[in-house]
């Protein structure tokens, strides 16, 4: 969704009015994701806000997740990279998922930036359902335009809550024996576990299990 | 691990003096946890710091879960809830696991003091770091007990964490869809997810898959 040949044209050799009215632009999404959430907050909302055309939002930032993930400062296209999960091998991918996100996590570039989102987020409670509902909402996204199977989002809900409850404990808190395990001992404990939320009609033991 | 018969003898029909140690006991103990951490706080340093006799603290809270339990008034008796998970069908552990979480989430007794917890937890480091390394602990703890595979702690710390996901999905954050799914739809969906980690060798697909 989020044009990276557009978007970032901003961060390029930009003139000073132009940063400016970037700011101005972020800063009004900013207080409109926090004050009314994602779905209530629209493109033409935060350009009212910031004095703006809703085109000039568009051209800088692509789309609502690419105006959101500006705003928290999120460190790479999330859309992209979920994609990438989607794409591909339909077996492995619950495996993909869990090395990308752990990744992130562990590249230098990009585990900063988290770190600092997620703690942002669990101390406060809005910050910490917009950044949680960004996150499912891709994953959920990917899963429900791919699959027709009516329990698609909830097996998108729980694929994120256990992607969720993985970072929590092997990043935020570091408890052992998961902090220390490699990145390839996680993903092939969690990678199934996901796996089993993710895949398709007809390969998922979702529905006749238990 | 916890006397169920002589721990709460505290609660019923006791003298002022009596509370007050006790409270004196719970403050010292809620000091020690918050500034050292569980492993590195003993009954004996409680004691200590509270000048009483070690032998009292035990009477008083049973064990050293139990005392943690009171300190941060944790709503019902993990040890004994988390036991029974682990008796009975090594089949259906997941699902007995996932059950007696949403249950203790939506029993009107306990929902109220266990929110309360994890809002606490998650706005302080070391409060949020302790609660889970208590929920973690006992998961491990009784799966350590039971299995000699070596993977046998990492998989308790996974099930920890879908079942720690799983919470702040559905209770904390109330996400939808998760958050409305009745327990028996969360308990046949995540179930089979803990279940996987649980089980002991040979009956668990952890070793072999990926």
């Amino acid at each position: 969704m989020r044009n990276t040949e557009d978007a970032p044209a901003a961060r390029r050799g930009r003139r000073p009015g132009q940063t400016a009215t970037r700011q101005r632009i972020l800063e009004s999404a900013r207080e409109l994701f926090a004050a009314v959430g994602y779905d209530q907050t629209s493109i033409r909302g935060v350009a009212e806000k910031a004095s703006v055309d809703p085109a000039l939002v568009m051209h800088y930032f692509g789309s609502k997740d690419g105006l959101f993930e500006a705003a928290i400062d999120w460190p790479f296209d999330m859309d992209d990279a979920v994609r990438h999960v989607f794409e591909g091998d339909p077996a492995t991918m619950g495996e993909r998922l869990v090395r990308m996100v752990c990744e992130r996590w562990e590249d230098e570039t990009t585990r900063h930036p988290l770190t600092v989102i997620l703690r942002n987020a669990v101390q406060r409670e809005e910050a910490a359902t917009l950044m949680t509902e960004f996150v499912e909402r891709q994953i959920v996204g990917q899963l429900v335009k791919r699959s027709k199977d009516p329990t698609a989002a909830l097996r998108g809900s729980l694929a994120h809550s256990v992607i969720l409850g993985l970072v929590m404990v092997r990043y935020l808190e570091r408890l052992e024996p998961l902090a220390s395990a490699s990145i390839d001992e996680v993903v092939r404990a969690a990678g199934p576990t996901v796996q089993r939320y993710l895949a398709v009609e007809g390969e998922s033991s979702f529905s006749n299990s238990g």
